[in-house]
């Protein structure tokens, strides 16, 4: 069995796991750049070591490094954690070379995955729907109509080098096309010094849901259920929730099958994440997998009772996934509300800062997942992110009642964070009737906010 | 529906069933006495009155203010909690006459259960186990002897005015009884004055064993499961679990139908617990009934995934228990420990102070329900517990680990604390292989740590 696992992590997800490890006799070693000396992390793991200066690249994605001190304090293994080295293919490969072994999927799965084109063959080839678009370049204003033609309208034409909205345009009917094209082309050129687009079937406000997967050495696969994260700002998931409440039974049963399908199609080892855009009809289309432990995955914990973390580890050491797929029971409804240190009256601009006095939510059906105490002072050069605040319920009424009187006994001093808004947003008409999308906080809720 | 609820009480109990009521739109009030005024129940409260000074009986005992304040603040309902008035019939006579809900059983339920010879009286007569012992004062020795020979050896005798030990002899054999007898005769009539004895059965080192039950006003009962708190120091209960490890199946059946054939036979409304002690042969005997929600209903709702104090709401409003035994699961299992601000290496002594710093323990599993902060000063009139730490796990040996690792996340400064005693506790042989009883602290692990 594993025996000591370096975490190369930070913040949440090193507090996340070195708790697991405490829990299953596994010592643990934590590093941390100059930044994070007294980062709550430290102080719970077995042992702790500086792993460089605050540029990132120099301590937490130092791969050199972070192989030196695992060899050098009998490390077994790593755990990256999110965000990182968590999906970075060298490490794995670093890691294989040396005998560690990297709690995660096989570098060849990270490539394949990290490859979004790949990843989308792949897709097509198992047949999993993806979003409909031109293959390649669109070399003329008529291959773009043709193309339209074939997918159906709304459809969105984007630069190929592009980012920003910049030669970006949704195209409702083959009358706005040829122009629409004319202007993208023009703005491509202009700010990218490049005018190729592309094409995609414009999805307007979708629900973005995901699906838990986990694969073993043993070719099991199973999955924990479903999380909608479709409560975002700027791509960034502010709520997520588990289940779906978006999903009827048969739209859940066929989106688990897809998800099954690309874990035992690519014979996917650990904890993995499928993404989908659902439409309006909930059509749902691949976007991306995430080949790590995500943010969200504590949602999934209190509906399933499993401990992901743990789970991840069983799955490295070798071991069979301890349950089969009808063992798992989704019980009640779970909600996470990320806790930032930003000011959202002020364009969410990051507030690090001093913590001069907390109170942590608490009671039943209530978890705080956090590396911050009082006194602590947050570093202001990585994630905003300071916490998560997640609620449990039997079902997802008296989850957001929950959450809402969470909130509200959430009370943090010396720094700026997202409490109120987070309220605003769990208490909103949408968010309780359920009819939010990724573009509502953007094009509904602020815009209502400002106007009232 | 019940709009406004006055909570008579403070502490951790008061923080808890205001929680439950914001979360089900509720209104509240919080009474505080002086020495209360910084207690967190205030702050969470829609409103707080001061309800006297720090002397019980004028303060959180003080039936005419509290009743003159429901009905001042427009409450419907009283929420009485544990401990204060939550067995008090004439808190329950005063809200009948003055037309406010009660949170709680009937007067009259009450009074039988306060009554304990009566309560006893009432258990023979339905059938359920008692331990045995004389129905009265054992006039000689020869009646003691008649008695012992029916109820079988060993047997206790006790000074009827007792108390503390004095008066009380364990009489293994009959051989031992005539000298016993004068013994503790003589040393109740020096303690006491009274040289009275009565003859129990005598447990030795017995488990104690609780039934979480619920009645409402249309005669449904229900049981939600056992809880073990074999654990405990001078009668005073230290570690919670559920459900117990020490019942089988079939026992757990037999208790179960015993607990509800008492609601059902005394038509109880509302939670109550029914207590019994356990001897090695797994035979149960009743001990009493408390009539209100326990400090460790917490283990219960981590089992259950239920709201006790939703529940209590609910059936005091009238409404029907909203779901049938049959509905209710009992998932993994939880460990309480009471977390009391006192210094187990000087004989337990109470310490009261300031709380100049605190980390809470939190992740997947954990709950601490409470009402200090960091700067709160803990009176030093009351209960010396300052919250309880609750861990859920899918099983036994994996929720001893958690509640270890959270201990050890456990820090408070400015006051002493049992946390490290928990922690030993917990992680002991006994508790771990299940062999401890109500004695255990006492009578074997204080000795064994003041030997080594």
């Amino acid at each position: 069995m594993i025996n000591k696992i370096l975490v190369a992590n930070r913040g949440d997800i090193a507090v996340r796991i070195i708790r697991t490890c405490k829990e299953l006799g596994i010592k643990t070693v934590a590093i941390y750049s100059d930044a994070d000396r007294d980062s709550f992390h430290r102080y719970i793991a077995d042992e702790s070591i500086c792993i460089g200066p605050n540029n990132i690249s120099k301590s937490y994605n130092n791969i050199e490094n972070i192989i030196y001190l695992a060899l050098k304090l009998s490390c077994d293994a790593i755990h990256p954690g999110f965000g990182f080295l968590s999906e970075n293919p060298q490490l794995a490969e670093e890691c294989e070379k040396n005998n560690i072994i990297l709690i995660g999927p096989t570098k060849e799965q990270m490539l394949l995955m990290g490859d979004k084109s790949r990843a989308r063959e792949t897709m097509v080839n198992l047949g999993v729907p993806v979003v409909q678009g031109s293959e390649s370049v669109l070399k003329t204003k008529e291959e773009a109509l043709e193309v339209a033609n074939k997918i159906g309208y709304p459809v969105m034409i984007k630069a190929s080098n592009g980012g920003g909205g910049k030669g970006m345009r949704i195209i409702n009917c083959k009358e706005e096309l040829f122009s629409s094209f004319d202007i993208a082309s023009s703005e491509a050129l202009s700010a990218f010094s490049n005018s190729d687009l592309y094409m995609e079937k414009f999805i307007e406000n979708p629900r973005h849901i995901e699906v838990q997967v986990f694969g073993d050495k043993h070719s099991n696969a199973i999955h924990l259920g479903d999380r909608d994260c479709s409560m975002q700002r700027r791509n960034q998931k502010v709520i997520e929730e588990s289940l779906s409440p978006f999903l009827s039974d048969d739209q859940r049963k066929n989106i688990y099958k897809t998800a099954l399908d690309i874990v035992k199609g690519i014979g996917y080892i650990g904890a993995g994440t499928i993404e989908f855009i659902v439409d309006k009809d909930k059509n749902f289309y691949f976007i991306e997998m995430n080949t790590r432990i995500q943010v969200e995955h504590t949602v999934t914990e209190m509906i399933t009772g499993l401990d992901l973390i743990k789970l991840q580890i069983l799955i490295a050491n070798g071991d069979e996934i301890p349950f089969k797929q009808d063992d798992i029971v989704f019980r009640g409804h779970a909600i996470e509300c990320r806790i930032n240190a930003e000011d959202p009256s002020n364009d969410f601009t990051p507030c690090p800062g001093r913590i001069e006095s907390i109170n942590i939510p608490g009671g039943f059906g209530v978890r705080f997942d956090t590396f911050i105490y009082c006194g602590y002072t947050i570093p202001p050069i990585y994630d905003s992110m300071i916490g998560k605040l997640v609620c449990w319920a039997e079902t997802r009424e008296e989850c957001i009642s929950r959450m809402n009187r969470a909130l509200d006994e959430f009370i943090v001093e010396g720094i700026k964070t997202n409490v109120d808004f987070q309220r605003e947003l769990v208490t909103s008409e949408a968010f309780k009737n359920n009819t939010h999308h990724t573009k509502f906080i953007e094009n509904v809720f602020i815009n209502e906010a400002s106007t009232m």
